[in-house]
């Protein structure tokens, strides 16, 4: 299992006329969680692109418990919770307030996509290779 | 069964630097769709709004099939397949192209809310009447 | 002078907290009036842009008279004040709402930009030829 | 004259198909840089407007001279150059990419206004106090 955390202070514009964050742009967070999780591993989405592949998002669910509000310091927690097979990978999300309180949970599924071949490819070597000590027992247990 | 149909042509400024929609601006589409679904019904949100109940969404789920592209005339339909029952209501949303392919289906769940009493409140009454000749079947056979 | 009209319905997800449409959300809505003046010149941007050359935003100037709302349906008018001269063109917006009250004005400059050259050119001809015909005085008084 | 800075890294989703920060989501990047002056000053925002002051923008000038790019980390430059006078203040942003390069710079207006009065006010007495400060010179030369 992996799991990484980072801030988003909720801006002005990402409310809507509730008040509330709206639920469409919890998807920006969700990203920026995943940005921030590959780069904690070691790896750059941005040169991933450059090299050729890209991951589109294949699916989302999302369960809003609480509202963000404007201002509010969101802790995202994004976790990969199994070794990634294939040419798929799953994130979850978990978002908090400064109170601690749970306020939404997105999982997203990804696919590594070669941008040149048109096709779904399965995960890169050095990807595989920086997540692999995580998910040490996973693989034994197989 | 309730079905409504509405037109929304892709904006640069919702694409990412994948040429695609961004995964998600599809929110902003279904909301667009579900305010028109109630339009056509004679239920106006804003009004609704206006009036003390607001519809926040409680859950959302995406299934990303093909992309959208920039300038895409994107077809949204939008289906409420059973009568709300308590104080949520289920649209069903499903994106084609100009070709007639499928795109991205969405699922998302709202309740109704009343602003001042901060609680969930069972589907209001004029809406219930407007929603009931589209769901003959369903009523009887409770 | 060449003049275009187009209708664009304020959506929930952009407003703000504030209960207005988001002071940067005006130009997603000029970028959309930009479009449409361009198709009903006969000039597509998606094929524009397919065949090299990009139009990237160099100059907006904004002013904001009166808000709008969440479900307003605005008048989105678009002119060319003037035939664009070298790179530059310059797009005139203004944002009525139904009751006919201006809410706001826009002005943006882009710059024709050819993809593969990574530099600034003049207009395309096609561009020019559809443009022109609005412009006779003007190329009259030269 | 008060100068504060902030970071913001660019999102996927904020980018477009050319692979630049789109035009329009520069204004949110001007948002998060006034309220981070006005953090540091001592000013929340957030509490302003639940004190029934809110502050909509009423003109907004940008000039783009080099794209932001996706991951990107901008330093976004926030100045007050003029002690606020009657109910208007103005915020000069300037954004530098890593390299120090300057990408873009924006002016926005905005005033002061009573949300419950529906009016626009004259500048808050303690936001007067916070700047004051900074403003000795200009205040001396009146």
């Amino acid at each position: 299992m992996y799991i990484s955390e980072t801030k988003i202070r909720v801006r002005y514009g990402e409310t809507d006329q509730m008040g509330y964050l709206y639920y469409g742009n919890y998807a920006l967070y969700y990203e920026v969680g995943r940005s921030e999780a590959f780069r904690s591993l070691g790896i750059s989405y941005r040169d991933l692109e450059a090299a050729g592949i890209m991951m589109p998002v294949v699916e989302l669910q999302v369960q809003y418990f609480r509202p963000a509000y404007y201002d509010d310091l969101i802790t995202v927690r994004t976790t990969i919770k199994e070794m990634p097979i294939g040419s798929k990978i799953v994130f979850h999300s978990a978002l908090f307030n400064e109170s601690g309180k749970l306020l939404n949970t997105g999982v997203t599924t990804l696919v590594f996509y070669n941008i040149q071949e048109k096709q779904k490819v399965i995960i890169p070597n050095h990807i595989e290779q920086c997540l692999a000590p995580f998910f040490l027992n996973q693989q034994d247990s197989k």
